[in-house]
């Protein structure tokens, strides 16, 4: 079931529908939706399965979903319909709330307790309480999945566990935040700090209230989870060290062109004397570090391992559709982990 | 059992001696190695267990494998030996031939035949008989994993199978090979073209007949297995086009950089007009592709699917770690598969 049907979740959903024969030829996966909740559009529950396409062009047209003759039944809360639904996937793509993580904590909570397994793109939760949540997981045997509450959905989570096995993770930079990345980009070619956030707005790169990027609170949310999940550790986001971007001026822009470097908003996780230091702030890379020709709202991770040194992906940084393949992955990932990778 | 115990065989060796406990811990993967051939060191088969250390320090000094204290015994022939060793897999790692693939595919051939699933990161049989193996397996039931073959062992083909469930790869551009690559960036900072060799000679970053690497042999192998393997195609090695860098003189570099672009050899496979074209060539590269700014011996591969449009890996293009980690997380991809990743 889906909990929260806003771009992400409606992106995954068409992936979902667009994908449904390749996913049974190739996964054996087979799927029905049998509930869909959102804070705007209301839910809906039916055992029987939702019409997905149906569901979509109604949210489009911002149709209740009650009255978007899905059939079932509708009325109940979220966490009431996460708890009756007792759906064997719960896609949460509800809003981060980098405050107490609500409502999407009670959300994966509420979906754990009930017996299904979470995937989610909601970086709230996992920033905040990844610890409880993982744990509370494992006591109940569920799964929680979360690749695309870190780049969009380009695939590092999924990466690490299935494409570096046993490998110990040593350090990370990256630039995480696409809102910032673009406007750093722009300001790049010239423009000045309020003229790039401005054009960021238009392209509905960045909010009408950008704190959250231009502060470095996404970022930092983002490297949180990345050192927990990653590098095996219980970090707190309050404790990331994070300073954002609306300090730089053109002049430190210029200053930075002419020494052959670039600012970016850089976030980090390495051992300094045997601690892990996580922090983002905006740092000169000279022109031979390839996370200096990242541009624009792309997003980039430079890993160091034991095994490989020196693993870099680039991805996209935001888009439903980017992050909704997120939850996708996600979602066969767990299919096919329950299923024994059969295929 | 190991087929082929040189830089790449001993690399793979040391990872799983290394990392034997987390293997075991997260894994349940327990191994013994009960045979290792190499053309230069012998062979020895011992069904007992070969100690592996012991058996990497006396492939160091050149000692003859039957000549180790090995236990077990030697005398026969590689083919023979994987024969009759039937081991659970086979870790072929012999040089790579493009004329004829000899001798790695007879080796893959007799250990599929066998009962024994192979990873190998021998480019000749996989770039010219990727159909031949990968149907020969299939009958067999036995599985052929070749990540090695590609980037050293960055993992491409281990993140299209498990982490972009159902994605249609609709293109592919990278930097394939290290030793060009590292001559390529030499020559942009002034060297020409037969010092920069002279210079990746000395590092042993090209051989002492550099052909292979100059010619785009090594990278047009790679990007065929790409093309066959990410892209479901059926194209023939010696139907790539490909132009090696020899003829670039310090004036086309010189010309690219006053224009803001840098030269590199580029390995691409797209759809044309519903044909898939398949070509190695030196290309400009303006300073806003991220490709332009992959320098040395690292390897990136792009690649546009029809989830997310664009998606890039960089990671190292060579050496014995690299590549033996890139059969190790063949291994451990082939023993999850078997086991259905219960863990």
């Amino acid at each position: 079931m889906f909990v929260g049907f806003g771009t992400v979740g409606q992106g995954c959903a068409r992936h979902l529908q667009s994908h449904r024969r390749q996913l049974s030829d190739k996964y054996g996966f087979r799927f029905k939706v049998i509930g869909i909740t959102d804070i705007a559009k209301g839910s809906v529950l039916n055992d029987r399965g939702i019409d997905l396409s149906k569901a979509i062009s109604s949210a489009k047209k911002q149709v209740k979903l009650e009255n978007a003759g899905l059939g079932g039944s509708g009325g109940l809360s979220t966490v009431e319909t996460i708890a009756k639904a007792k759906a064997d996937v719960v896609v949460e793509s509800t809003w981060t709330n980098l405050t107490d993580a609500e409502p999407g904590l009670s959300h994966m909570v509420t979906a754990l307790r009930s017996g299904s397994d979470v995937v989610t793109s909601n970086k709230g939760p996992i920033a905040l309480h990844y610890k409880k949540l993982t744990d509370l997981a494992k006591v109940k045997r569920q799964i929680l999945r979360f690749e695309s509450t870190v780049m969009s959905g380009t695939p590092i989570f999924t990466l690490r566990e299935f494409c570096l096995p046993s490998a110990k993770i040593l350090g990370m930079r990256g630039i995480l935040n696409g809102t910032t990345n673009y406007i750093l980009t722009e300001m790049a070619k010239g423009k000045d700090y309020s003229n790039a956030l401005k054009n960021a707005q238009t392209r509905g790169y960045a909010e009408v209230d950008p704190t959250g990027d231009v502060e470095a609170h996404d970022p930092a949310a983002k490297i949180t989870i990345l050192a927990n999940a990653l590098m095996n550790r219980n970090i707190r986001y309050t404790d990331v060290k994070s300073e954002g971007i609306t300090k730089i001026t053109a002049q430190d822009i210029s200053n930075a062109t002419a020494d052959s470097k670039t600012i970016k908003l850089l976030a980090q996780a390495s051992e300094v004397g045997g601690k892990l230091e996580v922090n983002v702030k905006p740092t000169l890379l000279p022109d031979s570090d390839m996370l200096a020709h990242v541009n624009g709202i792309i997003n980039a991770l430079n890993i160091s391992t034991d095994v490989q040194p020196d693993l870099t992906l680039v991805g996209p940084g935001a888009g439903g559709d980017s992050a909704g393949y997120g939850l996708l992955c996600d979602i066969i990932a767990i299919h096919n982990l329950r299923s024994g990778w059969n295929n």
